[in-house]
């Protein structure tokens, strides 16, 4: 019997455990899941004949390079910082590694070692990082080997809410880490390519130079700018690429509206906002605009901002209970950023019957025999409930195909790998497609970058 | 003899070296002028009989010792950074020390030893800071001894090109160093209290945020709020103050264009441009703007951030070539601030004619026996050429001022000093009348803290 092993299980886990104990037989597998909560552990092995369940703090030592060294390959769940340690042991006792994690520094570093050994740590093969990129290396290897030559890439990826669970004006609620999404664009400039031509959003810009996207049964999508477009283009072999463009999707006028908390300043986290504790959301929204000893925050807001009466931002706001007197802040010593997160999530936080949607978009424009053509290709998937959610099956499925593929040799590339070869992706996708996840093609007449302000 | 070394001679050393020359014979003064540059410290030296000049490297121990060893006292007009080399030695040979600079960590960590040696450590007496704590802290003590309340204080200072000067559509010239004021605002939001609320202004509202100044005789000011109007509340002893507030003075329609060039994220130094070497001026302006196969750069940005046809804010962009296709930004591996520095230096740069200008206003409110009272005080100091700048006048006279007035121990309060205490500032306050550095007060209904936008 092989023995696969799962360190962390959380909200990512269910598609994955449930994948390998359903081949568990067919495959002689045996899946030790080891996380922090034995409770979480448990109620995913389901108390399977072919599941095993331990209580594991990452940081014992010795617990963990035993479960480590007794198995024939390790599944990384844990937090992204965490792989390290992982990775370290799985070197020393000579274990494949499976992780949806990206790439870190001190990973690549071990890079020459596992080579040497001849070992695979499979990286980025969950959804974003993963799908994106296996789905995009599949179109653009297919174009490049009939010739073709690449002169656009633009790729989107964003975790929404289903259409079902949508009740809120935002058209969002929180199915990734809410601080992630308050921080979302910050830290460094937005840098891409245009027609060959650097270009550079600042982010109090960001959220106002969004892109529209449509999707056939699910409308109108916009994406803001990554700020990672450019670090693909090695990778995916876009050398020469005349526009290259990585984007995250929200519905439409999400960006609009979260553009008035980057105006206002609340999604700083910089520095800590006095007596935040006692606050109320109004005092909290108060802080951002000038004192009048007259006029209602509402209005000073609607001036400052240029928010028209019938603008339906304003309701977005309104939603949020943004000038709510009642509702206390209740955070001691909070930056703006820790402040609007709560706000959010007394509103963005997914019911349990909540269902969740991953929507990805790629536009892939290339020119063959002296004409430019253009295809776009769109994956949705949308969750069962909160355990089944889009985001654990998107992530989880790939990464326990990717495990079971290594362990029976049927994906060989030794190194530090994510899943742009031929060899990882095409099984991988090829399987995916029967679990749902696939992606619908169309050939569109190349319109470039933009399909909006044509005109002379 | 009695005799003052002067470490470092710059832009703001022509009044100082005058000053103590002048008096040097009536008090018996040699002064030493130390500086990497022979010749600028021979300019100022002017041969006269009681002046010395020395070729200084402030990192060559040996010499910087011996002559601080062999001084009564030691004027430092290096860079701020170096101020605490000249403090240790000043400290181990038990000299006083003036400088212009705020108080460094550095420097306050040797306070102990400082006072335990009865030593006169004196700084922040230039002009910001040194004019405005001391003109401050007159106004606010008299207004203190009466029984009055400090309910408000507003202190605004700029650096500005005068009148006769004044030949670009901005109104502004270079009087200081440039990096800083493409940086200005930059690494903190802007915090103070008004009517006793915290307040916030994030970078990028920064200079939409500004308030209206007006002084007899030179028309009207507008300011934009420093990062650090609260770290006076003590030193100033306004601990239960309700509006407090400190800014930049610009004249009237700088501050509105210039956020413009916040607003395309050309005052970002964080990343660099790629290939900003070869880049015209028109290139970089439009890296910022959104791609597009006809609209010109003019009209995309004109769009982008809604500038009508006949805003006075166009005339100052195009009188900076900003749309130039043949200007070339010739910078190697450049940020987006050291091109826009690079820009404005064209055009900013004072001519060996030109004339600076210093501005200071403060605004007092106060409460006296149950009635709300306002005092405004404003300065205004010209310059006479680049040699005897406005800057050089008001940095240098506080200082040679101190520095006579420690030597002959008139001032002493021991210890590492500012000039917040009536012993110091009343003196040298006096003095400086002398030489047309003085302050306007009126009386003024108590307004508040924002003279515009009155109304029910």
């Amino acid at each position: 019997m092989r023995n696969i092993l799962i360190l962390g299980v959380g909200r990512s886990a269910s598609y994955l455990v449930d994948y390998l104990l359903n081949v568990s037989a067919k495959e002689n597998l045996q899946i030790t899941i080891a996380d922090i909560s034995l409770e979480n552990a448990q109620k995913l092995a389901k108390a399977h004949g072919r599941s095993k369940v331990v209580l594991l703090d990452i940081f014992d030592v010795e617990n963990r390079q035993s479960l480590i060294k007794n198995t024939d390959l390790v599944i990384s769940m844990l937090p992204a910082a965490l792989h390290i340690l992982v990775a370290k042991d799985c070197l020393a006792y000579a274990k494949n590694l499976v992780t949806a994690s990206y790439v870190s520094k001190e990973l690549k570093e071990l890079e020459k070692d596992v080579e040497q050994k001849g070992l695979i740590f499979m990286n980025e093969i969950g959804v974003d990082p993963g799908i994106d990129h296996m789905s995009a290396m599949q179109v653009i290897d297919r174009i490049k080997n009939k010739g073709g030559k690449m002169i656009m890439f633009e790729s989107f990826t964003g975790g929404l809410v289903a259409p079902e669970s949508d009740n809120n004006l935002w058209h969002y609620k929180f199915s990734w880490n809410p601080r992630n999404v308050v921080l979302a664009g910050q830290g460094g400039v937005a840098k891409f390519i245009q027609e060959g031509s650097y270009k550079y959003i600042p982010y109090h810009k960001l959220f106002r130079r969004t892109e529209i996207l449509e999707i056939d049964g699910f409308g109108r999508f916009e994406a803001y700018a990554n700020r990672d477009s450019l670090k693909y283009r090695e990778v995916y072999g876009l050398e020469d690429i005349l526009t290259l463009y990585r984007g995250t999707i929200r519905k439409v006028g999400y960006s609009r509206a979260w553009n008035i908390f980057v105006q206002l300043g609340m999604t700083d986290d910089s520095y800590v906002i006095e007596g935040s504790e006692s606050m109320s959301y109004r005092d909290f929204t108060n802080s951002f605009l000038a004192y009048s000893p007259y006029d209602s925050v509402e209005l000073k807001l609607r001036h400052y901002l240029k928010i028209d009466q019938d603008d339906d931002i304003w309701y977005k706001l309104m939603e949020l209970d943004l000038f709510d007197a009642k509702k206390k802040v209740k955070l001691k010593n909070a930056t703006p950023a820790q402040i609007l997160q709560k706000i959010l999530m007394d509103k963005w936080t997914l019911s349990p019957e909540d269902k969740d949607m991953i929507v990805m978009y790629h536009k892939f424009g290339y020119e063959l025999k002296g004409e430019k053509k253009q295809i776009d290709s769109s994956m949705v998937v949308v969750g069962k409930d909160q355990t089944y959610t889009a985001m654990a099956k998107t992530v989880g499925l790939p990464v326990a195909i990717a495990a079971l593929k290594i362990l029976n040799k049927e994906i060989t590339s030794t190194g530090i790998q994510i899943p742009t070869k031929k060899e990882i992706y095409e099984p991988i996708l090829k399987e995916l497609q029967t679990y749902g996840v696939h992606f619908n093609e169309k050939r569109v007449p190349y319109l470039g970058y933009n399909i909006f302000d044509r005109g002379a």
